[in-house]
């Protein structure tokens, strides 16, 4: 621990051929051109879950699958008694989507073990390399799979949504992948929060903050929290296209309207100092019954809003309400906010974002601390009352599509930092 | 036509019971509830036909079907050379109609006809009461069609355009209607539109103006031209729900601002004196691909928009491509409008609209004059010069929908003023 930085800088430097052969072989069991498929607990995860195990294997550390089929690769310390250190992140993908949302989280723990052993650093307190299974969306209508099993955090029902390619539901996923589903239906964590000494993960950031700011890594302060309205509503009533403006209950039109009224609202926030995001991702009249010529009574759309801080959802919900009703009352339509989910945020812990500053400011990397644009696994360690930590890796193009522009270079120094980080500790 | 018009106001009233049971009837033969369904060139419409041609046999009127099975029921008039006045509307409805739009129209050509008769009038010129084919846009796409054939002006590629329901096309539905495509592709007018003396149609008002303005008719003056793009795209670029608005080229916030700026546009110019519509029926992210934590980089609308004036139709069309390309740079994001069709406005012959007026006068029915919100036969009529006229009957629920709310009594008042034009002319 008292090595000096910079011998661990080059140890770190070495590592580079691991990292970049492991991505690109996480890259290569999930090519679904042009784009990269690992599906949740299907072969494309299955196949990066067993290049971890191996790589693992490689680097002496004892591999494990928890009840949530979660793969831990653990380091014994020095002090085995103390609480370990969680490095985790994901290895599924969406369809089509890109290579390194998840996966370089789950590499870098392992390049940053490597880097230590190379550099002669026993850590002390144990180390566990975590691939978390199942954190996107999109296969179940539900993220953060693995994460929420572990803590006890699967919401009711969970085990019975059915995977959108195989129709397994979850519960049969997770068994088919060598968990235990009766275990997690017993609703306990798999593991106490309390005897976790830390979560730390790394991922590509999803928006090009860190390419605007010309910084290579950024040190999250806070991941999103977010509600959800999945299905709104807008009722009018169709008519013909001939009908004046006056008569008119136009629910697309209604729709523009509030889509526009929570931007405004959106941009204020923020002017204000209250970071958040609207998205709306569906946003239509209805397939089978809209045509040119009917002024159409009947519109839907999903919102996500997001935001850093409990509170703020909670008066965003408030505010949601209100401009809503404002709409409906110009307009003359009804809006059906309908059915509603809530995330909580993710607040990272202050003594781990002042520990990677410091082990940043050491190594000489420009590090700028910012919020997370995405939901991560991170959120349901911090929820869970884990101290926890991310750091953020720059990234051009976003994340959920092909063009994932991640450098390799970028990711080696954020193993640097957080294998410093660890030194330190 | 000295006869005083009490007598033949008497001579309407006693048609009531005729025009209320050629309404039944067709309403018997298209029932499908909650709606009416007369499809073209179908069973509906050709079970309407056959009723409005028993009709007129009972009225000793000499039926005839042209090459685009249009069905016209001829009264032979003291002076056989003068040019004949149709007095004309359809017999078809959308799928799930309402039993008004286009019926109550060819219903009163036959009632004002029977009130003729039954004052013991003959008129000077002939007159026919035409029942008119197809003039709904749903079954192929395109509307007007019985007109459109009877005027050449069908537009290329017409008579091969699959009907909704049966995939005939066109020609083959006209066939099977005793029409003669054949003569259809010709592309000359089935009859010169010169030896027509005047076209007048009855038909419900389509918007609630007549409601508002506690009227049973109106004399219309112009029925909408309109300028139609169907597939409208706006491309931006797929992101993750956690992008800072800074960076994002949302489609559909795009599409929503588009719609905005169309529906202030369209105020504008009403404020400023020139009527119009906008109408976007579709308006849509895409069915396959949009997701409520994707903010969409695609976005579809279609756009009808109606005007009265063909000058103004243009000046629109000017306008819209400056607002498409304002929208498209302050949302960073492309607007192809696409492929576009264009229909004139049809004027209505100022001489018919003081005649119609002066009987209205005569008579003591109030009967403003207004602009009709929807496009009719009427349109191709004007359009080949023939001299034009239309009464609009008042109706509170629209049309092209189950709830059409046409009262006996007002259509009994439109062949009143109907029958007394007549009866001056």
């Amino acid at each position: 621990m008292a090595l000096p930085s910079l011998g661990l800088r080059d140890a770190v430097a070495a590592q580079a051929p691991l990292v970049q052969r492991l991505l690109d072989e996480v890259a290569r069991v999930g090519a679904d051109p042009p784009g990269i498929t690992r599906e949740a607990f299907g072969p494309g995860e299955n196949a990066a879950f067993a290049l971890v195990a191996e790589a693992g294997a490689a680097l002496g550390l004892a591999a494990s699958t928890d009840a949530a089929a979660n793969l831990s690769l653990r380091w014994a310390a020095r002090e085995p008694a103390g609480k370990p250190l969680l490095i985790g992140s994901h290895l599924d993908s969406i369809a089509q989507g890109g290579n390194f949302d998840g996966a370089a989280g789950v590499i870098a723990g392992l390049g940053a073990v490597a880097a230590l052993q190379a550099a002669g650093i026993t850590p002390r307190r144990d180390i566990e390399v975590l691939a978390l299974r199942c954190e996107e969306a999109v296969w179940f209508g539900l993220g953060l799979v693995g994460s929420r099993g572990m803590l006890a955090r699967l919401p009711p029902g969970a085990l019975d949504l059915p995977h959108a390619r195989t129709g397994l539901n979850l519960a049969q996923s997770i068994a088919a992948c060598g968990g235990d589903p009766a275990r997690l239906r017993a609703g306990l964590p798999l593991r106490d929060p309390r005897e976790i000494g830390a979560y730390l993960e790394i991922h590509i950031e999803q928006a090009p903050q860190l390419i605007e700011a010309g910084a290579p890594l950024g040190i999250c302060l806070a991941t999103p929290g977010n509600l959800r309205h999945p299905r709104i509503r807008i009722l009018g009533e169709d008519a013909h296209t001939g009908l004046p403006h006056r008569f008119r209950r136009d629910a697309a039109m209604a729709g523009a309207d509030f889509a526009l009224a929570l931007e405004r609202f959106w941009l204020a926030e923020e002017d204000a100092g209250y970071p958040m995001a609207v998205t709306i991702g569906r946003f239509h009249t209805l397939p089978d019954r809209h045509s040119m010529t009917v002024v159409p009574g009947d519109f839907t759309l999903s919102l996500d809003l997001r935001a850093y801080d409990a509170g703020h959802l909670q008066a965003l919900e408030a505010q949601l309400g209100a401009i809503a009703a404002e709409v409906a009352e110009r307009r003359h339509v009804t809006i059906v906010l309908g059915e509603r989910s809530w995330a909580a945020p993710g607040i990272m812990d202050a003594a781990i974002v002042e520990g990677l500053a410091g082990a940043a400011a050491r190594l000489g990397v420009a590090a700028p601390r910012l919020n997370s644009p995405g939901s991560h696994d991170a959120n349901n360690f911090a929820a869970a009352g884990v101290p926890t930590g991310m750091l953020l890796v720059r990234n051009a193009n976003g994340s959920h599509n092909p063009r994932e522009a991640m450098e390799t270079a970028d990711l080696m120094e954020a193993i640097a930092v957080l294998a410093e980080w660890i030194a330190a500790g």
